[in-house]
């Protein structure tokens, strides 16, 4: 291995992810180097407790609570962020590409909130910011995006990017508890946090959607454009229902591209759906990632995999790694941001898709008719009606053909004001067929 | 669009797949532009009958009989390579590496066959080689195996590689069909051609392995070094054992990292076989391909989508078309072939997986114990057996644990020369289980 350059790295932050850096920077030396072209070499490690016990030894002349001074430090090349939320980890980078190093982040929120920051920067310096790791953790899905389908017309991406949700939703498939119950069995197993608000509201799979809709359709989307829905109101009815239509409850991230009269628009949501059993992200378990593409030549791809972990988020930052590594001993840079379609962003009453819509009404003839005008007024199409009785109610449960967000909306307010329903007990939307 | 630089492309044949590039570099020309940095203009394109209708309009002027010609002109910068074979693609690949060049292919009998000469062309003329429509169509497998897992160990690969075969067996699984029945099926769908040797005894399947194996590896792998077994012998009685089991029988390329006394070695091998049901290799239906990677950090990984197919296969050439522009423009090459860890190649009987093993036999007391004693005799240790009394005879279903193809061959062997076993009526692989 003599003979190779060397290459100096600065890891800010040392949880999870960043000790499963040094130990496999450690591990697989040799054969990193093999296919950076470069010697990777550990040049120091930002912490905020030096002094706390870590799975990884590590020189304490490595560590240091300067985080910026490590960031821009002269014989530093290559920096690590794994830091994590907005500040100081925007700052730390900025610093970083500044002062002419590479980057590589796992910081989804970040990105989501303020990309255009980082890549001006990133841009400015001559440098590259990676960040494969910010997205459903090892699979590979944001440089399939950018490069494997840069040929190719991305229309559609479809993802099952939280792994807590997923868990909590598949325990409550195949078990029929109720959310509160398979929640609390998710925290005991480690696949929740004591406060699973990020995950169960939607807001970490929201940063994702907005990473994946730009990368997809070449423009910038962040988190405050994605409409967002948790899981907390889905009940084991819910799921229930999904079953008798062949269909399981998913939390997914739907990224759309859609041709409006002024150019094509996008669509990024994040909420609870129904897709049907057959699909390939119905069969995605426990707390495993997916991110099924739809493009206009390839057709419909999936990548599947671990969503988080320390193993598997490092494999991603190291793959970056050696790719910024092999590009800065090149003298280049890889494929930046890509916002040239600047597409608009659909507001979510614009976005359709189809419903499942359950309805406790009075068990009297013309009560269906009722209802069904109701969504006809609307310009809701309905498909499927079943209606099962009950003593003095009865249960419809409605699926409609496509409609707008605006139109369902509309319908279930009227529907709850009318004095024949006693209440909609459920409303989801159903996803993923072929439309 | 102005200001971009022009690339001009020569695409060698226009049949399924070339004839969708022309469409796809029309359709999206100012896309492609956008993301390449350089115009992507269609220089000339060789065919062998140039009068022939094609689904595409070209300019006669840009047709030509002299493939050669095309690939060596000095104003083409990038040559497509899609014709197939062994010659004259290799004669034209190399001549247009070596006339400066940068190749796109979809080539794997070529690359399978001869990695080892394209690398060094290209290598030689500081150009890049790119395929990654040569493995899985439009799944983009190869550029994540050498760039998103360059920080990773890839340990094991398994791939349902041939969307004819997955066809085939899914067809025999959902209706059980025998193999003819459900090959003609596949035949009058376009899913398997008049000849489908290729496809049927594993030869498509095994160059798709080498390369494979090749690239999670870092080593060089040839057609020449995988074992195949078609699956022209598999019957409705072998999927309804596998269903007994819980099992699926899927037509599968593995490429196993293996630890020996010498260093690492590889195992590359093609062959129908059980996976468990739970497998997610085991929900890819009809004629699409998937990829499992098992990696020493990432953890498991799969990669799903169409394996062939014009415009899949054009996403995939295109997509690589845009890495190679970029890539000329900024004067540089992307990863080339890795072969530092020089594996040697595990001969089939060293390789190591459970069985499935059906026999008949008398139906009298003392048989069991007798077969038993075999398996023993060749240290191959049994997991289950279950015995079927069928009034004269019996069946007699072994499922073994792990052991040596070796040792599960002569143990085969043997019984067969047994006068109480009337048959060995299948014997079939058991992999992709938690081992």
């Amino acid at each position: 291995m003599s003979g190779r350059p060397t290459l100096r790295v600065g890891l800010l932050g040392c949880g999870n992810v960043g000790t499963e850096v040094v130990r496999i920077l450690r591990a697989e030396g040799d054969e990193l180097a093999a296919r950076a072209g470069a010697r990777l070499e550990l040049a120091g490690v930002a912490v905020r407790r030096p002094g706390r016990a870590r799975e990884v030894e590590l020189d304490p002349a490595l560590l240091t609570t300067d985080a910026h001074g490590l960031a821009t430090r002269d014989d530093v090349d290559l920096v690590i962020e794994v830091i994590g939320g907005i500040e100081p980890a925007r700052s730390l980078i900025l610093a970083a590409l500044d002062s002419g190093s590479s980057v590589v982040t796992a910081n989804k929120a970040l990105l989501a909130e303020d990309s255009e920051t980082l890549f001006a920067a990133a841009d400015k310096a001559g440098r590259d910011l990676y960040f494969e790791a910010a997205v459903a953790g090892a699979i590979p899905i944001l440089r399939p995006l950018r490069e494997s389908l840069a040929g190719d017309r991305v229309q559609r991406v479809i993802g099952i990017v939280n792994g807590t949700t997923n868990y909590i939703l598949d325990k409550m498939t195949s078990s029929g508890a109720g959310f509160t119950e398979a929640l609390e069995e998710a925290q005991e197993l480690g696949y929740a946090e004591a406060d699973p608000t990020a995950d169960v509201e939607g807001f970490d799979a929201a940063a994702k959607a907005a990473i994946l809709a730009g990368l997809a359709f070449h423009t910038r989307v962040t988190a405050a454009d994605v409409y967002r829905e948790g899981i907390t109101e889905i009940t084991a009815r819910d799921v229930a229902s999904a079953a008798e239509m062949g269909c399981v409850v998913k939390a997914l991230a739907i990224c759309d591209l859609r041709a409006t009269d002024s150019g094509p628009a996008v669509s990024v949501r994040v909420h609870p759906a129904m897709i049907p059993d057959t699909h390939p992200l119905a069969s995605v378990r426990e707390a495993y990632n997916a991110v099924f593409v739809e493009s206009l030549a390839a057709g419909q791809l999936m990548f599947y995999g671990p969503g988080a972990g320390g193993a598997p988020t490092a494999s991603a930052v190291l793959g970056d790694l050696v790719t910024v590594a092999r590009n800065r001993l090149e003298g280049v840079t890889g494929v930046g941001e890509s916002t040239h379609a600047q597409c608009e962003v659909l507001p979510m009453g614009e976005t359709e898709t189809r419903y499942h819509v359950a309805i406790d009404v009075d068990d009297r003839a013309g009560v269906l008719a009722t209802v069904a005008t109701e969504f006809a007024t609307h310009g809701v199409s309905i498909q499927t009606v079943r209606q099962e009785g009950r003593g003095d109610d009865a249960e419809l449960v409605i699926v409609t053909h496509r409609a707008t967000d605006a139109a369902l909306s509309a319908t279930v307010a009227r529907l709850r004001e009318m004095s024949m329903v006693h209440a909609v007990t459920s409303v989801m939307r159903v996803e993923a067929e072929g439309e």
